[in-house]
């Protein structure tokens, strides 16, 4: 099976060219870049030097590349906006599509429009894509022909909390997240903001109180908890390259730390990329750097009736690049971990 | 006035050094380090070669130390538990001292035994000991003899919390406090845990649910809110050499944001060590790095009726030695920046 | 085939058990070490969660191992000075064995003496030793039954020396080499110049001027120019967990550019872990981080009439795990980047 | 006496600043920059909050600043080819002029162009022009009206290198330097190259054979030298906010290792920023961050007999704005260390 990336120099591009060059079961036969088009892979991706991969970058063009006879699937590694015009032609002609850009990630076109602060531009396409974390979807996905890939911080969140309000062992209300992301989660985009001087020996919060994951987060909780739920969520820049932690305060309601640990088990008993930690080992980034593993841990503190559970990935690979070639592992019915390993 | 530093070696130890060799009002006379004992300061502290400081490190013996007539005020940059045995006999000579260990910074005795597990060494002088953040602090203490220098992370959650718990401009319940240190937090123990290696890209939660640092938040917001705070304090280790932010989630109450503003702008109009930021501007660890500074900052979200209040401090300045030379500024009738800026 | 590694906690044993446990030829079936006698794989080596490798750490007793009739490989990834002693029951056994340390490296049991500072402890096995940069070696080594896997620094030198050296394309005195080392080149060794707060911020030179390298260094330059080759090599610590960056500063001699770059391109035209860059780009540690490659690159400059030499390689990989495995690769005929890319 | 900083945004203007608004004989009066004209100094340099200076930046107009009346002294922290257009009104004028760039540091209009790529805009001033490490100078210089302050790698190896050049314990030929630079360094430009992504991690060298500080370094060797000095000169980047090593491989010629100690301790022995390390402690960029001290450190190799020394400042003090406030210091009679220790 051929596959392409569009938008293939960032960052999570440059982790799905790593990840599918190497994968045994497709071939990376397009990889596109509007920057770098004309030069070869390694210009870019200077990592990616003696591997097999021998690519020039194509222009990023959706009607040609929706041409493309030989490719079956497309990655899009575009910024949130830019995505949603290159997935309507690929999908008119019938290719499927990953999305790792925001895009098609809410269900609802106004919540898209109170947290993107314009109309979405393709609002038949949002109603058809479908947004997959693998390891929360019931089966029934594989029809889809457009998968929306879910976004770092959200990820981080949803693998900790969605079995625990599903199984109502943990409160709806009253929500604290609080995640440290590294600086490759800004993306590529050159800012005095992301220089080496700028980010090293500093922490700060940013984005607060409505950064645009929030949505994103709310509108999958509330599914999972068949309640509204409204949390509070301060994301953070750490001074590191990649992984982030998120630290998340929930109330225990009627939960125990008991019920909480088997609510893991159970929810992720044959997941090979969820790492459910024993009380008091908190999960740590440095851990998780290179996989698309998601580690998770709670306690439970009965001065404040608190869980406190900790989670932590890499943006790149179970934020990024990782969970989308998982995705596309079991939409086309590889091993869940083909490639990722 | 001549003034002595007794655990001169660790991280600080080499800021009150710093910060007191280049101080306009008094001299450094007596510097004592255990493990470096007859060894010139600089090699324990290389950065102040060149500098007019020239002391040999003196033993760590409170008694032999006591004696020291010339000495007037002793700084004690020693670890927990090892700080009340030197206190005792310095006291007992008259001296007065200022203490950077947890050893005196609570007040209850039963407190003390839950948070460190074992019943306090010298009660006595315990309940003679004053505890001063002195931004929020009343005249009168002066007549202290001994003063406890609040920790890092209590002093980044009390300089933006009393106020506002004073002022009744936020509830006393469900507080929530996100907090990030530099790796100097640590102490200068030599552990597979601190290494460059391990610390590196690496951001990790740790100590959950009841850090020490709790004892002495709680029981300093229970006496600023006239009613039991408990709250949630999640401490983080971020991979930097310094610097901590506090993120912390406060339901607003009756308050709002004007009101909140108001209440900080009062109590720190006159002080030159605490920053207020406006409302969008975050504080960031970097900017306070080298800085005796508090800088804090508030958004109100009305989805959640939260208001998210953030604060950058120095940990091992505003956090530890550089809240020290302020207080002995206060103390001892010395311009409060001075030796400071 | 069936391999052991015995000293798996350390950084470079750590790697290898990342690469052989995904390693599609192998079955990694033994892992020793002291300090996690008896305890989980994923205990010392977190990042290895939710991996395949199911293993518990057995004791790391060379006369006990000798004995695992179904292992027919073993790494020695130990100290060095502890290496030889588990080397011998090994060989004695008729197991063959990859030894990571330095203590096979050098020829001539003089040099070990002069360098280690104490007679060698097994000059027969010293001698029946062959020491293998792949790249650099002609065939016939096969027969051998303990190979010495070259070190970090020594790699990051002689594969961009060595056909010059034998192609007479550069000057063979007057060779000065500077290298900056990540902090994990140091090991996992618990000491208080490696700690976060000692190394981050920090660039030093150590070891001036005889760093124990430096003898398998010239020794094997010696033996490629056929000439007594003494050089200036000056190690230093860099503030990043890992990668080596040499600059070479070379006497052209005869040599001009255009002959250094095709005496390069000959030795290296079938290796897939050197690539050469053009003149004027220069190898960059993070581009080579977490492969197997050395980047080497030249400029020429008239005003002095030297070659300027630069080298990159990841000190875990291709300076120590990497390079482990790819020499097993040969050994045993599989495929050169089996399991390195 | 009142002083401006013209151009006071960059890394250099801000150590400036910091260094002048607690300097206890000159009041900052004017600070400019172009693209912060207008705001408040905080702005751009938000770690000054808190401090007494309260400064809105000036617009950088070179003919309107030259009619400042009470300002005696400018300092120029302008990137170079734009400061000679600034300081030529300011000398008709009748200013004093401190340039921190490095239009003025060459003495021979060749050299200029030879580096520069084009001739010198100001041939005149540049005659006119005393360029100063004070160490170094001999009295005579204060009747200058225009001082080039040197560059970063040129003071870290000049104060090594020129007291042994000037007494022949050492030779002058075959001196290869190798530097590595902290990323402020590259100034406060925004590139992808300097992105924190881009830098951390990384190491590697840049701008071989013929850096543009190479032709300072040459220069100001020769003439100490008394002979032509030709030299080997590879600058790095190291991922560290700021801070230079140098480390320089000499022949010892003549000279011998108690010779050059003795030089330096002649040379330097009145000099309160420059530290001399016995032979075997290597400088640390870190212990001389924040300092305006170089530390300097010499062995010597009997095998090669070569010198290696080894030399540290902070680029941003002893490299730029601490060797100008240095500068002035001795230029209007202050004590050397006013406003720097």
């Amino acid at each position: 099976m051929k596959v392409g990336i569009i938008g293939a120099s960032g960052y999570s591009g440059e982790e799905l060219v790593r990840l599918l060059d190497a994968h045994p079961e497709v071939e990376l036969s397009v990889v596109t870049s509007r920057s770098f088009k004309g030069r070869h892979i390694t210009e870019a991706i200077p990592s990616l030097r003696g591997k097999a991969c021998d690519l020039v970058f194509q222009d990023s063009d959706p009607v040609q590349l929706a041409q493309q006879e030989t490719v079956d699937l497309f990655f899009l590694a575009l910024p949130h906006g830019v995505a949603s015009g290159f997935a309507r032609p690929l999908i008119d002609a019938g290719k499927k599509v990953i999305d790792l850009s925001a895009d098609f990630r809410l269900n609802s076109p106004e919540l898209y429009e109170e947290y993107y602060g314009s109309s979405h531009p393709d609002i038949d396409l949002l109603k058809k894509a479908v947004y997959i974390i693998p390891e929360l979807k019931a089966n029934g996905w594989q029809d889809a022909q457009l998968i929306a890939c879910p976004g770092c911080y959200p990820t981080s969140v949803q693998i900790p909390l969605v079995p625990l309000l599903r199984d109502r062992v943990m409160g709806a209300q009253g929500i604290v997240v609080n995640a440290f992301s590294g600086v490759s989660g800004a993306g590529k985009k050159v800012s005095d903001d992301f220089m080496f001087c700028a980010r090293s020996e500093s922490a700060k919060a940013y984005g607060l109180p409505k950064h645009r994951h929030l949505s994103e987060i709310e509108e999958q909780l509330t599914e999972a908890a068949d309640a509204k739920v409204v949390l509070q969520f301060s994301p953070h820049l750490a001074p590191m390259r990649r992984g982030i932690i998120a630290t998340i305060t929930v109330p225990a309601g009627e939960g125990n730390l008991e019920a909480l640990y088997a609510s893991w088990r159970e929810a992720y008993m044959d997941c090979p990329f969820v790492t459910i930690l024993e009380s008091g080992n908190f999960p740590d980034s440095q851990y998780v750097m290179g996989t698309n593993r998601v580690d998770i841990s709670a306690v439970y503190d009965p001065r404040t009736k608190n869980f406190v559970i900790t989670a932590a990935l890499d943006n790149l690979l179970k934020g990024a690049g990782g969970q989308a070639v998982q995705i596309m592992n079991l939409w086309f019915g590889f091993s869940e971990t083909a490639g990722l390993v």
